[in-house]
Order: C-alpha cells, then structure tokens, then sequence
C-alpha cells in the first residue's frame, strides 16, 4: 500500500471520488467532508481511513508506515485552523474521536469528547472560556469516556464513585471547585483500575483512534456484520474534530434534527435539543430534550422559540443537504454560544410509511424522478405500512425469539385456546394466542386474537401461512418457550408467563416480550402508497395477483391492487361446521352411496363460497386449487375427540378410530395428498368441480365476468394430469350445459414436485397454465419439512450455513434451477402457457426479481403482501432496463 | 391394407420373412411352419394372421375384403393335402382352431378341436375310423368345447348334463350308442341355452375363429396385457389344422415334453404322455399322466416303452429343433396309431435355476455363445437360484395381495412377535412374522422366521430393505390384512388367520395364501451361476459391491461377487443393547460432559464392528454411512416403553417423555436426520470416524489392506459437506498419527436431495466419490414416501398412470434427469471423483442399464442382489456394444 493516504482533511483540496468517498471515509467522514465543500459551518478536523483500520487488523493492530507522521500533520493543520495548540495548557485545542464506518452498526465505540485536556489544559479552558465549571465538566466528561470507551473501566466503577460524590446532589448543583474534585475522584478510579490517566494528549488520541479501531471486531459488531450478511473487512474510519462546546452555558446547547419526520414522513425539520449539554446528554436521557419546533405539540421549550436565529441557520441548511442528497437527512448539531455547529448528516432512518410518504413528496417537489422513487423503497418496507410497530426507543425486554412470520407487533393479554380467545374478545381485552402449533380449528381464534405465537412450526406452517393471509402479526418456531397447557402457562427459559399475563410480540424481528409496549399505530391511510404502487405497476411487467380463500380476503387484496386471484385454497370450505360433518361421514362411508350422499352436503356450501369470491373478483381470473391436504386431516386424532366426533357421527368409536389409524401416515407431507387424493376418490373432486361450474354459472348470470381457472395440486406424472384435467372438463360441461350458460375456463397444473419441473414439456401438453408451488418444490429440492427445519435451521444460521430461510428468501442457486427449466419445458411443450408462482415466494423480493427474469406471467402472495409485491416487480423491471 | 394376405399355409412357400413371422403368424403359428419347412411330421394347415385380428377390432368386429375368399382357398388347400373334405359325410375333414398370438398369455381362447363334425359326418368318421366310439367321443368333445368357448355358455351345464347322464360310470365304461346318446343330450344343452349347435362345418369354422380373435379382447388377456407393458394392438392369430387323434385306441396317445428339465435345466427329454387321449386331457386333471422316461424316478408306464419307436422318433426331432432354436423347447406332440404328429414347439419356461444351467451347457455344447448366454438369461431370474419356491401348478389358495418386497417362497406358522418367532424356532417350527409394520428392535426374530408379511410399507420399508438383506422372502404393505394383536388374529379380508395357523408367502409375486403349500427347494449348487457370472464379469464395465452391515453380511457378498462394501449403514450398530442405552445417555444428556461420556461407551462397539467388516473385505473398499436417521428412533416412543427405559436410564419418566416430544417430527423422512445431525452433534460423527479409524488403524496393522470411504448422507448444500469433511479429516489424521498407521482414505456424499443433484459441481470439490441415494431421491422428486404410497399407489397401478414401483423399477424419466444431471456436473466440479449408485436400484436392471450409459463406476446393492447386478451389468455392456 505504498503511496496510500491514511488520512483526509474535511477540507482537503484531494478527497476521495465522490463514489469511493463513503467507503474510504466511512458514512460520518463523507458527510462531514461534504457539508465542508458546501461551506457549512462544520468544526474543521480529519478523517483516518477505513483502509488504516483493515491494514491495522491485518498486521497484529499495528499502525502503518506514515500513519503516525500524517497524523502529526493532520494535527498541526487543526492547529493553525483553529488558532489553538493541542496540549497547549493556556487554550488548549480539543478533539473529538469518532468512529465512522461506511455502514453504521451497533457495537462500535462512538465517541470520545474533550481529547486534549489533562490537569494542565483543563486550567487553560477554564480561563479562556471565562468558565471553570465547564472546564472541569468537560474534563471529568473525557475521564469518564476514556475511562469507559478507551481502557473499557466498567462504567458502574465510575456512577458509583459519582453517585457517592454527589451524595443526592446533581451535578448542575456543584461549584466549580466541587466539579474539579469530582473530576480528580474519577481519576483516582483510573489509578483504582490498575493505570492512571494518560495526561499526554498525543498518548489520549492514540488510545481513542486504536479503540475505535478495535471496536470494529468487537462481538456485537460482528454479529451484526454477520446476521446482516455485511463483509468483516471493510473497517471503521476515525473522525478527529475539534470541539465546540454545547454546554458553554445558556446560549449554548445540542441536538439532533430530521428533515422530514421520520414516522410519518411528512415535510418540516424534526428533532429534540437541550440547552447547555454535550451531545451524549441527549441520548443519555439524564435530562429531557425539546422538541425543535412546534410541528410535533410535544410541549418544552422549542429551538425556534429559544434561539431563533440558530433554528432559521439550521433549516437554511436543512434545505441545503437535502437539495444536495436528494434525501430525507438525520442530522447532528452544537449551538455554541450563539452558533450552530453541524456535526453529522446521513440519511435518515425511517418507517416504511415515512419511507413511501418521503419519496412520493420528492417527486411532487421535483427532486427525484419516479423512477428513483420506486428504486428508494425497500418493498419489505411497504408490509410495514398498514401495521402496527413498536416505535424506535422503547426499550424491549425479550425474553424470546421465534421466527418472524407476519410482520407488525401486537400486544395483549396470553390465552392458549381459541375458546380463550373469544371470551377474551369479548371482554374487549386484546389477546395474543399462544399454541405449540395451530391447526385449521384455530383459524377462528386467531382471527379474535391480535396476534399468534406458536412453540413450533417454520415460516410456512399453519399458523404463519393464515396469519399472513390476515395480516395479523405472528412469530412461530419458537423453541426458546415450552407450553404447559396443564397448568395455564408457558416458560421462556425460565421465566413462568401465566395465562392472562401482557405479553408483546414483534412479527418483524422474531422477539417475544414481556409486558404491554407502546404501539405505534399505522400513520398513514396509504394514500402515498397507492401512488408509488401505481407508478410501480406502470413499469412491471410480473402481475401480481392473492392468495385469498375467502370474499373478505379476495375484497382486501382487490383493494391491495391484485389484479385476480393466483391461488384459492379450498381446505377451509371443508372446514366450515357442515362441510366437516359431512366430509367425515364421506369419510367413514363404506359404499359409494353414502359417499356421494356425504359429499352432496358439501356442495351447496362450497358453491356460496365460490360465488362469493366470484362477486368481488369480476372481471379477473380467480384460480382455485382443488383439495390439496391429506385425507386424515379431517378426522379427529386425540381419543376425546374420537369419542366426541364418533358420537355426533352415529358410529362406533372404534371403527372411527380405525379409518384414522388407516388413514395416518409417517409422513403426511408427501402422503396421500393433492390429486392422489383425486385419483384414488375422484368424487371429492368433482364435487368441487361441480360447485365451481355451478357458481360460476349463477354468478355469470347475474352479469358478474367469471374466469375460473381450475388447478391440481401435487402433479407428478403427466398422466395424473391428463386424467384430471378430463374429469374437470367433462363435470364443468355437464354444469354449463344443465344451466345454458356458456364461459371460458382453464385448467392447470400445480409445479411443486421436482418430477412435474422435470418433465414440464409432457404436463404442459395438457395444462392451461403452470402455478410454481415453491413452497413444497423447496421442500422436496432441500428434502426438509417446514414444520421439522426448527430443530436445526437456527445452527444452520448461526454456522453461517444457510443465512436465511430458503422458504422465505428463494434459492435462486437450487430451486431456481428448477423453475426455470420448468418454464422453458412447459413453453416447449404449450407454447400458449401461462406461469405463474403462487408459493410464498411470490411475495418474496428476491424471488420476484428471480421470476422476472423467467418472463413468468404472475406472481401470487398473500394479500398484505400484494404491495410489496407490486414494488418488487418494478425493481425488478427496473434493474433489467438498467441491465440491458 | 390392399393386397395383405390374411393367411399362410404352414407349407407356403412365400412366408413372412423370419424377424417379421412371429409378429404376423403368432408364436404357434410360426413354431408349425417352421417345422414344416423342417421337414417335420407336422399335419396340414394354415395361420390366419395377426393381422387379421388388428383389422377385425379396427372395423366393429368384421373381416377384411379377402379373408372369406382366402379362407376357402387354404380349407381347399387342406382338402387337396389330406385327400378329405370338409363336410365329406363319408370321410369328412376335421380341424382344429387354436389362438396363437406373439405373446403367450391367460385368458386367450386356447382350442376347439374336431371342427367339422355334425351329425352327418359323425357317422362317416365313425365308419372311416372303424371306432364308432371314438367318432361320438370326437363329437362330443366338439359340441362340449364349441359350446363353452364359441358360445360362452358355462361349462357348468354341460358337467351336470354328462354327470346325470354317466350316473357315476366313466366315460371310458359307455359303448358307442351311450357315447351317441350322451353327445345328442349335449346338444340339447345348446338348444336349452337358446341356440342349437351349428351342422354347418362352414360355420362353426367361422364363429371358432371369431371367438378366438374375440378373446383377444377379454378382460383377463387386457389386463394381462397392461400389467405386462403389452399393447393393446398386436392381436393374435388362429391356426387351423387338420385333425390327428391321439384317442384312436391304445396305440395313440398324446403329450407334452421339454427338451430339457425346466426345474433343474438337466439336458433330457423330460414330459407326460397319455395313451388313448386328445390333447386337452393331459391338462385336464381327470386322468394322472405319465412320465416320458425313467430320467425322473416318477414312476408309471414310460412312452420310451410304450412306444418306443415314436419316442425314438421324438429324441430325433427334440435334436433337430434344439439346433434349429438354439435353445430348449416345450413341445406338444400326438401319435396317432403309431405315428407321431407335432402340434406345437415354442421356447419353453423354466426356473432361475433351469435358465442358468441351460445357457451354461448350451455354451459347453457349442450351441450358443457366451455373450448369447449372457443375454438370454434375466437377472431377475438370479435372484430366484438361491431361494425356495412354489412349483408350477401347484394351487394357490389366495388371501391376500401385497408388494413383492423380497423374492422366494416361504411357508410356516403365523408368529406375531419377535418372541412368538423365537418360540416358534426353539420348537423347530417354521413361522411367518406377521407385523403392522417392522422396527430394528424386530431384526432378531426376522432371523428366525422362514418369511416376513407387514400390512404397511413400501418395497424400500424396513421389512424389504432387511429381508432383502437377509435374502428372506418378505411381502410387505399388504393392506388387504388387518392386524388384531389383541386378538392374536389377523384378518385377510373377512378371513381370520389365526396365530399358528399356516400361511404361504410368494415374495415374487405379493401373494400371501392360506395353509402350507408345496415348495421347491434351490435347485442347484450354484456353479452353473458362478460360470455365468465369471463371464458376465468379464464383459461388464459397471463393477458391483453390495450393501452389507456387518462381518456375515460383508462375507455372504463377497462370495455372490461383490468387490467391496457400497453402503454400510451404522444405524444398526447404535441399537445394539449397549449402544442403545449409550446413545439414549447422550440423547438425555443436559451438558457437553454427559454426552461425550456416553459416545465414550459407544465407541469400542462401533470399532469392533468396524473391524470385522474391514478384516471380512480385505483389500476391497467399504463405504461408511455416518449416522443417517433421526435421532428420535432410538427413544422410545409408547407410553409404556417410557417408563422402562425410563428407569432403566435412572431419569424421571417425564423427563424423557418430554425429550421424546422434543425430537418428534411431523415428516422424520424430511427431518432432523443425516449430515443435519452431524452438522448440529458433531460428536455424534466424531464420534463414529473415531471408531472407523481406530478399527482401521487396528486391521491394518494385522497386515489386512484397509480401503474405507467415509461417506455424509443427506447433504443438500456444499457448505455442509465441506464442513463434514473437515470434521473427518481431522478426526482420521488425529487416530491415525495416534496409532502411528499411514493409509488412504476417501470422503464423499451421497446424492440423495434434488439440491445435491443440481449443485453437484459446487458439491464435488469438497468429494471424492458421490453415491446417489436413488431411493431418496426418488422419493423427493415425486414427492411421496415409502411408508406411505401403498395408499394410493395400487390405484395408480390398476388405472396404468404408474406401471411399477418407481422405488423398485429405476425411474429413468424423471429421476435419471437428475442423476444424468449430478454426474455430469460431479465430474465437471471434480474430474477425479468416483460415481456409483447405492440405493435399491443398484440391483435394478433398469437402473443398472441406464447407469451403465452414464458411465458411473459401480453400483451397490444387497447381497443377494449382487449376483442379478452382475448380470445386468453385462447386459448393459452388451446392448452398448450392440448399439455401438
């Protein structure tokens, strides 16, 4: 690295490119560099490069050749722009130490203040700024931070020593010369600690800059670095600035401001300040900040009102950064004695609300096109949008981690049972529904509840898969909790949560939490969301239709932008109270008759569900999936049960338990399932059929536009297709027939086994259309079941193995291979098919960028995903322009 | 079809060629013509063609333009050659109409003989012959024969008429006037049954030749046909042919012969013959035959002294046609006084045992070449040489149908438990063990029993796998029985089998049958099948190793041929007793300490077992399968098996209840098993190398050449196997530096996961050998399990969607897509790694041919399958060549 430069002034006539700046610099040093250039009033100091820190951590945390002299150097430049000498003990120059990598992340040092004063300077300070409280404050601040940051002295050794000092006391009560012995008390706690404080100011910038450089590896950061998928060799840069001085007194102070509000996203500078502090006291929360402006009615005395010329000077330069960023700014500044300092810019963090309202406004005002709107938003982000968060700050007491499942928290009182979970809806206390797994008897539970846990399960299982599909917030797989319905508790870890306890759930992070938390409710009536999203469908090319089952679910993805339905799940129909008697007197029957007679009750139910889904989705395709679970999923399991279901049935309990023993299976997954089931009981199916046609017919004739596109799950081979595919026409004729009415329908296949991908070319030839089914063609490709990967994914991550869930993130590398030859064969073999995915990728970014690349037709995905999908389209229309 | 002939003369001189006469004429048909050209004393007569059949079911039963005329030409032709008249009252033609398609096969109309006969020409039959009785016995048989298979009426009618009319005499007691009066009786049956006889010859020659393309069609010959992969349209031809008697009084006689002896394959004329009898007789059960010669001790009038000219005259033609053929034949003869007729020659069937030492001589004699030898024998048929079976024609008294899981014949008492099967053998009865399904805990009594039946499970369940294994016939997933343990019964159907009661198993077929039946023993010593095996060695490019677990097993595969170990499964050595409590020790452990404890136990077992394997394969390689199921099987699992094992490891009952919950898994074949248990208990695989090595270690120092190949199973990602394959490195260079031994050891994977499959290059550079785990990867690419599939598979059998097993017939579609694929990838990733197949279609001749054409190296099966894979191996090099 001959030739390399360690270190950059802010105001270096030679800085790094523009594009090389925040990687060199770090995110702070690239700021700070650049508000220079613009000429804001920015603290002058330097920046040590990121490149200083990996050669530092590839040569055993030594210093390269030249660090040390351009540090010298870059010291002296401060020197004479300051017109102060460091260590100089009349008017000492100070410095600040900061970390400043080029992604900010938790676990690194942040900051060390008031570099330069030891015993000697501190008198100098006191004299020159007439004040000797604040010169001993500043320094008993460095004895503290050094102590704690640079020589990692447990902090507590410090608080005790204070606390014991002040005797009940708080430090705006001492004198000057009682700050001055605090001070040295605290220094006495360094020499307790085994060192004394270094009093060279050359030896205390040495120790901050090598600290900060440490910190780069420590624990946290890594962790992070690696859950984050972030490379651990990209270092930390190290700030040196010369202080300004927050706490000079009355006319002084610090803050922190955001251009536009960071919840909402509405336009106007946003932020808290507090009169005469350092920077950390505001995030310390010893005293209480103000709120800036009276945009927000927080009360407190605001900046504007305060120091109205500073509060003008800070929105001038508001205006300024966010012309240049063409973003929403998260800024820091100091107010010394009258002037405003800025010590910080980067983009700010926000909601997925703010995040849309931001980039809708930044068209309307001209400063971004729509095309870098859509390009700014995280389609992750857009599920946010509608759901309640814990807002940022609020401290959380996890006492577990599941998987996240259905993002959005919720809190309530714990029940176990869906029965609970009624009475708890009706005495309008809120619930969180806690189960070892749900079953599609909790569906009615889940839905009073205002949010899921389960001990097991992965993120397709039951409960995710229906919570989602009501954008309900839903953590699952979660190991680290046993439940003890025997005794009206669960235990996480060993912490007794008894039922009626709050408990607070994050379905965006996994976290389980103990007690009631604020909730941040939605901000937004999604009006800036529509317009992003219409400006998104403009440029995708992948449709974007729901999994919905229901009229009110197809109503919600409607209104969410689906442009039809891409999977109906007809389970639940044989669900409903009578559809259950009956579907278990089919069951047990033993001649066809009864059989048919059974399957006859089934009918009328399933065919008012389907005209339902039919109303709402006039005009657009509505595929429905014709029974996919196994058989035995309807019979009772437990011997209560048996008994109680053989007794409503008019059978023996033994013969009941017989067909359910017969019907058990080792492994259900990939049982007697899907158009198995059609093949060996091909009544069931064209009892279905049959209630679709004759739906259709009756809603087609009440002028509704009907598109049924009929769908076998589980295909393998060609020729159960081929056979199904007849049963369906010849049953849908006959019903159009019989009720004169004549409507174009489809017929498809499910791609959800290797063999169907496989041999593509062949299935096409009798299909309509393909629905990739990636949830279970993930499965049979990795040879897991979503329900068992619980008990070693959570290693898998943690080695690094598998970072994220292919279940929720798609293998491009594996099951993509999959899909795409799917795709090619089944063109090959029907050039006229169309494709769609309806698994859970189809809500999945980098699946949808995956899908696009096919030339797929549709994507498919619960309803509260339908934006997110929407948006990811585009970025995928997107990058292939930016590509081509 | 202008200008296609319909008919051949069996003497016409412009045949179909060679290759196209079996096809056109029929088997039969072709054997008579050939035979006739030979020279051979064979009667006149002519073929209608194959055809004809195809064209007649084409055109609603009708017969071409030209068949009618043709027929009258070759029935002239048959008149100028016989020097009679069909009709003649005074010395009429008779002939007889047999069916004779290409394919022998159940349910095709075999024979109506004496077409011709009515009551005119009966007398002048009567009158030509001298024999009134044989001339009313002819008609007779006509009027019974024409009646039953023309007709279709039951024979039934016609027993109970010539039953009340003999009275309890035979027929042989009438006179020629009774004989007349019981035929005129008989033809009242068909009056009766609402039609009379036809006089016309003409037409009985029609409608005979109607009935027999007619019963092409049967439902029995169509589902012949779709069971056997046979199309529906290649129909059969009819032979018509002028009569000879073998019922012209004691110097005719009729029978049957082989040229060689079909059990045992000894050269030989071997047969039956009956004096003064029509060819239906020797069949029919009514009279005992005879033996030919006195080559078997059968006892009774032999024909070589009956008639020792026409026996003399039969050796002569039994020579002729083995040149002719090449191979032996099944003949069907008739000697008319004193002079012998040949009606049929064909290939004849025979046993495993028969077809080996056949091609064996035929070589020795110079017939045939080793190659053709190779070919003509089935590797499946090898499967039968070592093992009992259920003689031809023996009854077989059906209760019930399984999966063929293991072949071989096997009778006994019904034992329902391990320990019944070990009382049962203490007693030195033979027993079949009945299961709903096995476990390991069943291997003992699996032993000690002669037959294995389970009511669930597919052909790669555990009964199959081990009964294979032991060479043990063995019918599984016989879902026709229910098991009533509590009862100690079991129900086939409505049929209750009692524990005791005897019961026959065909594990070639899945037939379970009451009572004890009659069993062939092996036949041979097996040296005919080492000659053929040596050859087959010699041309074959595929090598074959078997699977075998222990020291016995090893031995028993090295004697059928086996050059090495492909998959030794360790499962089987953590359930030894010791072992057992061990693992459940360290399963039930709570901190890193107990559980090494407990592995500590573990390891000199796993080394002694590993020692005896090596020391058994003694410079051959053994591939190691490191532990594969999930943990959970080795916990028990039933409430009461709890408590005791429970005690027996001194922890509370609820705590390994609990433990056992923990572990359970939705879909265990999807589970936490394989390289996932490795990854998260790496003691567990540490474990199991350590005592690989040691044993090795150990061996090798006894001067045995030790080649072990330890091998991940399950793995779906590279970044597993790289991951294991350190941990084995590591572990083996830390033995073997301990025990100061050098030697040369592989690691690899199995390829069993779809993911493996299509990422194999990046999966190979950390290998140096895959297997492919074909029946996993089977059950993944059509997504359905073993243990579950008899639920729905028969359907899919009887509808035709799914012929065979694809877990037992190699699925070269789907499933070979993905093998091809891994291969080819494998070797792009790792040009030197090593490919074979260690799933059950390693003894698949399907699987075999198609892995032959991918070039792997080897495929491993069980042992007794080795010598089958042998064979098929060299079939798969022949048919290269030949395509070549």
């Amino acid at each position: 690295m001959a030739g390399t430069r360690w270190i950059y002034a802010f105001d270096d006539p030679a800085l790094p490119p523009p594009d090389a700046r925040k990687r060199i610099l770090g995110g702070k040093g690239a700021g700070l560099s650049s508000m220079t250039a613009m000429g804001l009033p920015v603290p002058p100091g330097f920046t040590l490069t990121t490149e200083a820190c990996v050669w530092f951590f590839e040569h055993a945390q030594a210093w390269p050749d030249g660090l040390a002299g351009e540090l010298q150097a870059a010291v002296s430049g401060l020197e004479a722009r300051t017109g102060k000498t460091f260590g100089d003990p009349s008017d000492p120059l100070l410095v600040s130490v900061r970390s400043g990598a080029p992604v900010s992340m938790p676990g690194m040092m942040e900051t060390v203040l008031n570099v330069g004063l030891n015993d000697a300077t501190v008198v100098g300070l006191a004299e020159a700024s007439g004040d000797a409280w604040f010169a001993w404050d500043s320094y008993r601040r460095l004895v503290t931070m050094f102590g704690d940051v640079v020589r990692e002295i447990s902090f507590a050794w410090f608080g005790r020593a204070q606390d014991a000092f002040l005797a009940g006391r708080s430090l705006q009560d001492l004198s000057a010369d009682e700050m001055a012995a605090l001070t040295r008390r605290l220094l006495q706690v360094h020499e307790e600690q085994g060192e004394a404080f270094p009093q060279d100011p050359q030896v205390q910038l040495k120790l901050a800059i090598d600290a900060v450089f440490r910190s780069y590896n420590s624990a946290k950061a890594r962790y992070y670095r690696s859950t984050q998928g972030i490379p651990h060799d990209t270092g930390t840069a190290v700030n040196v600035q010369a202080m300004v001085f927050g706490n000079l007194g009355p006319t002084s102070g610090t803050g922190v401001a955001f251009t536009r509000n960071p919840k909402t996203g509405v336009a106007g500078l946003f932020g808290e300040w507090l009169r005469n502090a350092q920077g950390e006291d505001v995030v310390a929360g010893t005293r209480t900040p103000q709120p800036l402006n009276d945009l927000e009615a927080e009360g407190g005395e605001t900046l504007q009102e305060a120091m109205p010329a500073a509060y003008d000077e800070l929105v001038r330069i508001q205006g300024i950064l966010e012309q240049h960023y063409r973003d929403m700014q998260d800024l820091e500044f100091t107010i010394e004695r009258g002037t405003l300092w800025m010590l910080q810019t980067r983009s700010g963090k926000r909601t997925g609300t703010a995040a849309v309202q931001i980039v809708v406004d930044l068209v309307s005002e001209g400063v971004i096109s729509r095309e870098e709107a859509l390009q700014r938003v995280e389609p992750k982000a857009l599920e946010m949008v509608l759901r309640p968060i814990i807002p940022e700050g609020v401290e959380r007491p996890v006492i577990a981690r599941g998987l996240p499942a259905s993002p959005g928290a919720a809190t309530g009182k714990v029940v176990f049972t869906p029965a609970e979970a009624q009475e708890a809806f009706e005495r309008s206390e809120p619930s969180i529904l806690v189960r070892i797994e749900t079953s599609p008897e909790d569906i009615q539970g889940m839905t009073l509840s205002q949010g899921i846990l389960t001990a097991r399960g992965g993120q397709t299982s039951h409960a995710a898969v229906v919570a989602r599909g009501m954008g309900k917030p839903c953590v699952v797989g979660c190991s680290d909790i046993q439940v003890d319905l025997s005794r009206g508790l669960f235990y996480a870890g060993d912490t007794p949560v008894r039922r009626g306890d709050w408990v607070t759930i994050d379905g965006q992070t996994g976290e389980v939490m103990s007690g009631k938390l604020e909730m941040l409710e939605p901000q937004a009536d999604g009006g800036a969301m529509a317009t992003l999203l219409a400006w998104a469908d403009d440029v995708a090319s992948l449709s974007v239709r729901a999994n919905a089952d229901t009229g009110p679910d197809a109503a919600k993805a409607r209104q969410l932008g689906a442009l039809g339905i891409g999977l109906c799940r007809t389970e639940h129909m044989f669900f409903q109270e009578e559809a259950l008697a009956a579907m278990r007197r089919m069951l047990i029957a033993e001649d066809p008759r009864s059989r048919q007679l059974a399957l006859r009750d089934i009918l009328p139910i399933q065919r008012g569900m389907f005209a339902d889904l039919f109303r709402v989705m006039d005009g657009l395709p509505v595929t429905i999936r014709l029974l996919d679970p196994p058989l035995h999923e309807f019979l009772p399991h437990k011997d209560e049960d048996v008994s109680e279901v053989a007794a409503s049935l008019g059978v023996q309990p033994e013969r009941l338990r017989a067909r359910v023993d017969d019907l058990s299976e080792a492994n259900p997954m990939m049982g007697h399932r899907g158009v198995r089931v059609g093949i060996t009981t091909p009544e069931v199916y064209a009892t279905q059929v049959r209630a679709i046609f004759e739906a259709a017919a009756l809603v087609s004739r009440e002028g509704v536009v009907v598109l049924p596109e009929v769908m076998i799950p589980l295909v393998a081979l060609p020729a159960e297709l081929e056979r199904m595919r007849g049963l369906v026409v010849e049953t849908a004729e006959r019903v159009l027939t019989e009720h004169g009415v004549t409507l174009k329908y489809k017929v498809g296949s499910m791609i959800e086994l290797p063999r169907a991908a496989l041999l593509a070319d062949s299935v096409a030839v009798h299909a309509d259309f393909f629905s990739f089914g990636t949830n279970d063609l993930t499965q049979m490709v990795f040879g897991f079941s979503r329900d068992d990967m619980g008990k070693f994914f959570p290693d898998y991550q943690r080695l690094g193995l598998l970072p994220e869930s292919p279940l929720a993130t798609f293998d491009t590398e594996g099951v993509g291979q999959l899909v795409k030859l799917g795709s090619e064969r089944g063109r090959a073999g029907n050039p006229q098919i169309k494709l769609g995915v309806c698994g859970e990728h189809g809500g999945d970014p980098v699946g949808i960028a995956f899908f696009h690349t096919l030339g797929l037709d549709y994507v498919s995905c619960s309803p509260y995903r339908v934006p997110v999908a929407r948006l990811a389209a585009a970025h995928a229309a997107l990058a292939d322009r930016a590509g081509a």
